[in-house]
């Protein structure tokens, strides 16, 4: 996030991949691999001057660039002694990060995340660490039947697992919906909005490659469809691969109704932060669980995986293009907030 | 062992599989796969509903044989989705595993552990999770030179180590007795019994693939050959595989004498257990030690390997067999208590 | 060091191997495999009796040169019972170890760490686990420019950095000096002697293989070249690789001045001992860092890197006349203090 990205350096593993984040003076950031050309002492211990990182070990000093600007006791540097750059930018409240060749970078494949910061709308933020693939965690955004039983205390109840998803599988994207009709409001609904009856509650949900999802939440009294009376808010949730078995969750939850009441962004911020961290418990188990090689028992699909199946498709597809640099599109925004 | 298996689901590793144990409402046991088919996600921190499991990611549900009984929003279930089953049955006080092909499962070849709730005879029992192969547990139940110096502050002292083995080995099992002539009680004797004097003592050892191990131990006041003036228990000791590097340990001992008497099955219990922990503070070592590659330095065996060495070679015998399919008297049980 | 090894048994992994070290009843030192030949238990675990070594698994003991002298309850003792004996030496107040085969040690090649013991001199010792190669922490000793942002609180400061260093290489080892003419002293010298105004200070090093360093330190007011104002101290550095990742270092300072003054030694000790957990604190870090595969990005030398470079190439030199067994004179000792 934004917040985490000081004049101080902040180091960091995405994809496998070290990275030290700084601010030049005039606020923009700074990425670099955190392994000093040198001797790969990490950046990240270092200390910023100006707009440039100073190696704690020998004294080397890089610019935002990657380029070594000084050497103690040698005047002249040699071409060679750059680290690698990481093309960043800051948008929609979080900061993106392309892994990949610099000169490929795009920013407008970054999803559109727009409402994080839009007028009208006010957002709360969060992040959290989870020792998983980020495929498992892609996996649990779009299942949505799971939230019936992993947040039964939280954002969901018994109704919400039964009710099927409508589908749209695309080529670059997989889309769905979910519309519960005069279900009892989940615990945190009851928290945020005083329902006295039944609610209808629709999801629209969408995956955006590689790793992005947003899900368009709204609940009603039933038979109303009067926002007044109710609630909606989007979960914006980006994925950034730590490493194969871990993730960096970053989420946002805008909302555009009492955007001046801070009591409510406060219930919706520890609401759903519990409630993620409730997948974050399921999440972990399941990776520990698929570890362990059980060769006889192959993973079993049924219908509430039709979201979750289209999403691997349009991975694989992704992949089979990135493999063979067949199209330009293929080549998609990795971030880290 | 069987008061660990309850209504609520028990996860445990046996042979680097992951599986799940429950009661149904009738007290029979289950186990499944501790995997669900449909995501992987660990049916253990799922919740027993009747005779089922469910499993807390999706609300899949799972009857005693593994089959799938119930899927949220889903009418028709695949066939597919099962979980493994893997058959038990409680006997002579122990939760028994087949760990094998269902269909080859063989209650008769459970080794003979009656005494364990015979009558006239009680037990005290007890578990422990030793980290090492369960081979070299066995190798410090056949070689019982070893009490003299890993159990000279409990069941053992320095006499006992020098008397030799008489070791009968056959093809599908390994006996050995000692016998120890007017020697002194090691400390555990004293406690459990008032001798005044030098004891006779024997051991008479059995060991019985795949990982079972029984010793019938007696003292009596040297010369006297009164068993009403001395102790008599037999050590019933049982390994599980958790992994290659890891055994759940189970042991009972009954004994025919003070049955009645609580303070004396305190004494045994609690003497034995810590004999036990000081092997398996020995095993640890020796496994780490064993982990350290030293290529120069084979494994040289002594006199008082003569039993283990003869446990090794009905092992050996039992995976030729068992890789050749060629005799089903090799298909062992493997159990967990 | 030698107040390490004591009557009691000390274990200690050296080059990946395992070893117990004791001292017999004559004080001499004895370096077993700490994997009793039989069943591999620690003998570091084990019991010194007068001057062997008793295996408290089975009772087995071991005298000085490895043999098996003791079995219980077994009359003949096979030769190939038998420890790995690693030929040991004190001298120059550190144990020596060889870890190559017996009868090719030989103590003439032990690097001259005469000072450390001499008549006029005086020294404080230390010792210190790395987590990390032993060649990196070479490396850090062969590339004082670090002694300015390193060890900015202690041993060095800016102007230490950029002094060039004169970088003699030779077949068998490498020799550098680096004056710095009136600079300010850095704060340890500080502390050691109370310099009113700038210094000339001196380091002249040498790496001798395969992993020992001596870096005689000099500091006088500037201009006077007069010791009597100034300090002069060497610090001799000689490491054991633990594993390939890890490293022990043993360090002694000698110096000549001031040798019944205690505070002076006490001083040396404490601020040499903090500059050296600087350099622990950095290199693990760097360990860390060398770990994450970054193949786009090789390390890159600058003009200090000349002694590291030459000690590398005095490495790979004996590297390969070891695996040719073309020149005896390859036979490096390796040791353990």
């Amino acid at each position: 996030m934004p917040d985490e990205v000081r004049r101080e350096p902040l180091g960091r593993m995405i994809c496998g991949e070290a990275l030290v984040l700084f601010r030049r003076e005039d606020g923009s950031i700074v990425a670099l691999q955190d392994q000093c050309p040198h001797r790969k002492y990490a950046l990240s211990k270092g200390r910023v001057e100006g707009s440039e990182i100073v190696c704690l070990y020998h004294g080397l000093k890089f610019n935002g660039e990657g380029r070594c600007t000084f050497i103690p006791g040698q005047d002249r540097i040699p071409d060679t002694l750059k680290a690698r750059v990481y093309p960043t930018v800051e948008k929609f409240g979080w900061v993106w990060i392309w892994m990949g060749d610099a000169g490929s970078a795009d920013e407008s494949r970054i999803p559109d995340f727009s409402l994080n910061l839009a007028p009208g709308w006010k957002s709360v933020w969060g992040y959290l660490k989870i020792e998983g693939d980020y495929r498992i965690v892609l996996d649990n955004f779009l299942d949505l039947t799971h939230i019936g039983y992993v947040h039964a205390a939280t954002i969901g109840n018994a109704p919400a697992a039964a009710v099927p998803m409508n589908v749209e599988p695309g080529e670059d994207y997989v889309r769905f919906t979910r519309f519960m009709v005069d279900v009892p409001p989940p615990p945190t609904f009851l928290k945020a909005v005083a329902f006295t009856g039944n609610i209808d509650r629709s999801q629209k949900a969408r995956f955006l490659p590689p790793s992005n999802f947003q899900n368009d939440i709204r609940a009603v009294p039933t038979g109303t469809n009067d926002d007044a009376r109710g609630l909606r808010f989007v979960v914006n949730n980006s994925l950034t691969p730590e490493t194969e078995n871990s993730t960096h969750y970053f989420w946002a939850i805008p909302r555009n109704y009492r955007i001046d009441d801070d009591a409510t962004g406060d219930v919706i911020r520890s609401e759903n932060a519990r409630a993620f961290e409730e997948d974050k418990a399921v999440i972990e188990i399941q990776q520990k669980m698929m570890e362990i090689e059980t060769p006889r028992t192959p993973i079993i699909p049924i219908k509430a995986d039709a979201a979750a199946l289209a999403m691997r498709r349009v991975l694989e597809r992704l992949e089979r293009l990135e493999a063979g640099h067949a199209q330009p599109q293929s080549d998609t925004p990795r971030r880290n907030d």
